[in-house]
Formats: C-alpha cells, structure tokens, sequence
C-alpha cells in the first residue's frame, strides 16, 4: 500500500451501504481514477421516506425500491456485492464480509479508501420485547409487515362479535409523531375513512380510532411550532388523535400502555401497533466506533472529523444517521443530510481536499393525508394545498428511476382521485410458501 | 330450510374461492335475489397466467393481483370472509371455517347454495421432499420466492470462484413445458442474456444455461404439433434448451437427476429448480368428495354433473381445475374454463335451470420470450409478433382493474424499450422482518 493511498490512481474504494449516503458517494465518483465497489445486504435502494405508503396499500414495494445493479450499471468503475458485513480491520484495510448471496461465510475485501453509510433503525427505548407487536416503518419488511398487519385487523373487526373486541381490532396506535409517524397516521385515518368504508358490511372502519403517541409537548419537533399546530389541526380533521406528553411504557400482543405526564398510566385496547420513534444508528457505527478504540453516542452514533473521516483514519469516512460531526450540532436523521454528506465524501476522495463538510439546509417537508401538508423552505413556511404539491414533487423528483416515477405519480393520480389503495394486498411471505393447495 | 331452496328469495349462497370460477360465480349473481358470501384464505384475487412474470422481476405483486373487498365492492349482495374451509356439512349445510383473521379457529357458516371453486396446484409426483428446492410457480408466495432465489443465483455466481459452482448457479432448470413452464424459460433466458448483462462484472451472464425438462415428446403438448415446433424453436433462439421425453428423479439443494427415454440416468448441477409439473387438485375436492362418500380421480378432482353440481346434492356446485364432468372429456386447467364454469353455476342458480355445462372454446395462447408467441384461435394457427400482440392484448382485457391493466402495460412498454425489468428486487419474508439495523 502507497502512504498517501487517496491521491494514487487505479485505487479501490468500497462503499458500504446503498442508501442515500452510500449511493451519493459511490455515483460521485463515477468519474475518478479509482475502482469503486458498493457492499450491501440487500440488492435494491429503497426510497424511504415512502415507505410508510407500502405499508398503507398506496404503493407497492416495487415502486420504491430501484436494484443498485441498475442505478449504477453505466458506471464503468462501480461493481456491487450482495453481502453483510461483519467487520472493518483498519490496520489491514480490509472490510470482512458475511452471509454472502452463495452461502460463503466469509470473504476479506481489502480497500484503500472505506465509505461507511449504514444508516439508522427505530429502536424501541432498550425493550425490544415490544418489537414482535410493534413492527417499524423503516425496512421494506418492517412496511410489508405493517400492511399485512394493518389489514387483517380490518378483516379480523369484521367477523368479530364481541364488541370490545371489535374495537381493539379497530384501534391504531402509532408511536411518534415525527414526519413518519405523522404520514402514517393520517393515512391510516384516510384508510380507514375513505378507501375501505364501502368495502364492509358488518362494520362501519369510519368508526377506527388512530392514535398518534409523542412524549414531547406538539407533533414534528424539528418543525416551527406554528407548523406543529396546524399538523395537529390537520391530523384531528382527519380522525386522528394526537397523545401529546404521552410515553409508551408496555406494549403486548393485544395494548399498549401509555404515560401521561402527570404519571398516571392507561391502557388502550389495540392489535396494531406501528413504531416509528428512537432513531438509533446502524450497528456498522459500532463496529467503527470499536476498530478505534472510541465508544457510539447514545443514539448509537460514530464521532467523525469535520471532513466526515474517522479520527486517526484520513482513508475511513462515515456518512448519514449514522454519525456525529465533532464540534458541530446534530443534524436531523433525514436523506437530504445522508446525500449531501455522501457528495462530500466523494468530492474529498476525488480531490484530496479536506474541507469541512457543511450541510445545506433546504428544507423541511411533511404530508398529512390528502392534499395537506406542511412545509417550512428557507424561513419560508408553508401549509396546506401548495405545500402538498411541493411535497409531492419533491418526493417525485427523488425517487430513482423514470419508471418508478411514472408509476408513483399514476398511483397517487388514481388514489386521489377514487379516493382507493391499488396495493392493499395481504401478502404473505416470500420465503415460506404455504404449501396447501 | 325450505325443501326447494333453489328458488326461495333471499336464499344465502356461499362461494369459496376468489379464483376465477369463484368470482365468476359471485359477480354472476349480483342482480339475483340472493345473498352471496365469498369466502377465501387471501384477501385479494391473483391473476395466475402472470404469476411467472413477478417470479422474473418483470412485473410486481401488487400489479398482478387485485382485493376481492375491492372487486365487489359495488356488488351490494355480497360480502367477503378471509379464512381457511375446514370442512363442509352437507347435512346440516353449513361450511366450518378455520383460521379467521381475529385469530378464532371455528365458525360455521350455514348456507343454502353452495359453489367450491378452489383450484389446483402443482404437485411433485409424490415427492414433496423436492419442494424446499423447487418452488412451484402457481401462488403469488412460490412468485415470489422464485424471484428471490433467482436474482440470488446471479448473485451468487458473482462472488463465486469455483468455477464448477459458478456453473451451477448459473444453471436454471425448468420442469414442465406446458405454457407456464415455456413461459418462465423464455423469461429466465431473456433475464440472463438481455436485463442482467449490463449488471454483472465478473460473470457473463449471457452463458447461463436454462433447461426445460418435458416428459412428453414435444413442448406445448395441449397445442397443435406445428405450433409445439415453432415454440420449441423460439425457445432455442432465446437460449433455452428443451428436453424432452426426460423425467425428473430427483431433486437436491445443488442438483436434478434426470432421466432420458432410453433409462439412462443423468446428473445436473444446479441451484434452481423452478417447478411447473404435475397438476393436483385443491384439497378441497377430497373434502367434497369424501362428505358424499366418493372419491377424487387420480388428479384429485372431484366428479360432478353435467350441470356441475355435486351427485345427490343438487345444491353443491363445484367448478374449475378440481372438477370433472361425469362423462364430458377432461377439459384443459385454464382461466377460461373456471370462468365459464362459475358464470354457468351462477345462471343455474339465478334460473333455476339445470342447463349441461358446455365449454366454448376461444382458444390458445402462450407467449415465449419478447415479441414471439404461439396462439390458436378457432383453428387458426398463429406464432410470431401478432401473436405476441394478441396474447397481450388477452392479458390485459382479462386482468382486473384499470388501474392494473394501465401500470402493467406500462411495465411491459418499458421492458420492451429497454430490456430491462423494473421489480427485480429481493425481497425477503413481509412476515419476519430483520431486526439487525
């Protein structure tokens, strides 16, 4: 190995991660003397910030995922493997990688430059008892199982007769009201008022009950507060019901039970529970933090020079949710930061200038239901119609992929205007088939 | 009950099954003076003659499938129960059903009128120890796992080394010329030599071997022998090799054993097995069978009159690929018959005219590969571009929903235009999400 491996040409940068971070820094060197390889454990990019809408029934899984082989098949210098990884030996330079697609259980890919964009999980505040009850709305499976989850409870409220029953199955319980909470509630409240009330006969689904649960005191936090309350107003119009200064402190197959701030416990009947709060960082943060030596913040994350580099590794860099800047405010866990971060790797590797990386806020945006959403861009805040349509074509402009796009858009033309859910299919797994004709 | 149930108002009928003779069925009876319940262990109808089409990442799940609820939704004498049949009572007439989505394991659904349309599925000629191995390619779960182990095995070979296992992952093996089987070969050899050969690095894809095992001396064998020729030339020009008069064996996690004409055994090395072979009928003709004391034929169908109701009970009527009609020669397993079998039930049971079921035959149709197919239509023999289109043009009048029907042809505009397929994703378990962030 050169000493200054970053500026000799022909050398081999592996990418872990094809999220947002990841696929930034891997296509921003698409035109750099060096080999890049992507490493991930899934062959796809998903486009997260939709997939609460898989989880609905709006959009199927397909839509908002784009194979990584596709997104960078005309990069001439990019190879991908299929592969978790199980751990980075920084004096060796080499990533070891696990599970790989033939089933060998180990292979070493030696680097010169290491980019690392794991990304962030929901974590359920250290009781991961509750995760059997409580799928997330971060992984495609996680969605895959909510819609599922979602719809049987429907299914199940129709051919309940007890009544108390009955509205278990028809209470909804999301946990955080950040942006994603936030979508999903008001579209499980869509759901349940719009799409499927003609489609059963021994329930009315207009009567569910969607609650929203936030320990802080107003829903999305990193909004101004006057966005906050018109979300709030807006969620309510829709049938949902915020639970403000509200914890969760149990969670089982068939309740919830909840804090208030005062202390008093209470607990609502529900069969479905959607968790979209604690942000924790990809184990990946850990596995760096301990190769050298340094420990993860609470959320999980790994501190990283100003420049995105691991302290000590100028040839190690971390992208995304993931990490903390030394010295600088945390930036919120959104794909605007993870992109921007991953260009500016890709610029450094490119051309071995450290400049600190500096984030660029452009702007917050959030949807709730149809046709409402709030947006605060550059001081600018926004509320209602036009910020929907601003919402909608941002999102739209994200997505990877022409076909993808077109396809979202037409779905979202037909939800609008029928007012339905072209993906509400109850789909069981892929792996397991059952076998019974 | 009344003695004559058959004509009394208001009378229940229930249909199990939301295949194509059960919604048939049901939507022929929306302007009777009855009740209808259709009863199904899945809340959507599948469109089974695409169903090879998700297993290559061509189209999506949700694409080919559409929610009963959503189907008869306007239909106001029908209502929808999600469960499994557990047995039916035809003294008392009540069917028992298991598996209810809140989770109880017993309800008696009494009824006056019956229609059991519960289909086929491929079977392993006894060996269901083969079956982890090969999946089948007839329920949207066995789709969607083939697409998994599919995209896996390019993968696969991708990081492989031995030269001799990149060879097997390379090697796909079809079981079963019959439309579907022809179908997913053609696919398969297209995915390899179009869609994937840009996406590779290390291996060409383009050399994958596809084999497609018949034990009959033709592919096609419900065709005119002309046509079976010129499929059986199609599919060589896509890259497939036929083998005929071969039977399979054996079935292992790394291999087919196969058997020629002459008895000569002979070993295949492979790591994909796609199954489409060896029709069986639904359980649901032996529970029908043996609660009239009879027996199913040797492909597990029940026997039926002519007016395809069930011997002695004039109020049973079974339709689609696990019946046959006393009498009548065996019909193909296709859509068209279980659609004009449950429109037949339905007038039957409007009228009260016991009318012989009469198939009409519109025709044959089976695509290989882009742009080529093989179609007889009233006699008329056709194979090449028109009748690729006309069998398009099938496809997409008969499946459900305009929504369906526009973003399909879309996906099939794109793949056309550009070789590639939009769903290829691996997309693991919706029922056992990884929780390692």
């Amino acid at each position: 190995m050169a000493a200054t491996p970053s500026t000799e040409p022909g050398r081999h940068v592996v990418v872990v991660g094809g999220g947002f971070g990841g696929l930034q820094a891997a296509r921003g060197l698409r035109s750099a003397d060096v080999r890049v390889t992507l490493v991930d454990r899934r062959n796809f990019h998903l486009f997260q910030p939709l997939a609460y809408q898989v989880a609905t029934g709006e959009l199927s899984a397909v839509e908002i995922t784009t194979p990584l082989r596709q997104i960078l098949r005309r990069q001439k210098n990019a190879r991908v493997i299929l592969a978790e990884v199980k751990a980075f030996d920084l004096d060796r330079r080499v990533v070891v990688l696990d599970e790989l697609p033939n089933g060998a259980r180990s292979l070493e890919l030696p680097y010169d430059t290491l980019v690392v964009a794991g990304g962030s999980a929901y974590s359920y505040f250290g009781h991961d008892e509750w995760a059997p009850f409580a799928p997330e709305l971060k992984s495609l499976e996680g969605a895959l199982e909510l819609r599922a989850r979602l719809l049987t409870a429907f299914e199940a409220a129709e051919v309940e007769t007890n009544e108390d029953d009955r509205r278990a199955w028809l209470t909804f319980v999301v946990v955080g009201a950040g942006p994603t909470g936030v979508e999903m509630a008001g579209q499980i409240a869509e759901l349940a008022r719009d799409t499927l009330r003609r489609d059963f006969h021994d329930i009315d689904t207009g009567t569910a009950r969607v609650l929203l649960i936030e320990a802080a005191d107003r829903v999305l936090t990193s909004f101004p507060t006057r966005l906050s309350r018109r979300a709030a107003r807006a969620l309510e119009k829709l049938g949902v019901t915020p639970m403000l200064q509200t914890t969760v402190v149990g969670v089982t197959a068939d309740a919830v039970e909840l804090m208030a701030a005062d202390g008093t416990h209470h607990k609502v009947k529900t069969r479905s529970v959607v968790w979209a709060a604690g942000v924790t960082a990809s184990s990946l943060a850990g596995l760096l933090a301990s190769a050298i030596g340094a420990e993860t913040d609470r959320a999980g994350r790994v501190l990283v020079e100003p420049d995105l580099s691991l302290p000590g590794h100028p040839e190690v860099f971390a992208a995304g949710d993931m990490v903390a800047i030394r010295g600088a405010a945390s930036l919120p866990g959104v794909a605007p930061v993870a992109m921007q971060q991953g260009r500016s790797i890709a610029k450094v590797i490119r051309t071995g200038e450290r400049k600190p990386f500096h984030y660029v806020d452009k702007g917050n945006l959030a949807t709730i239901g149809r046709s409402h959403a709030v947006a605060e861009i550059k001081g600018l805040q926004l509320s209602g119609f036009l910020a929907w349509l601003t919402w909608l074509g941002v999102h739209l402009v994200y997505l990877i992929g022409f076909q993808n796009r077109l396809l979202v858009l037409l779905r979202w033309m037909f939800s609008y205007v029928t007012r339905g859910r072209g993906a509400r299919i109850i789909q069981h797994s892929g792996t397991t088939p059952p076998r019974k004709p």
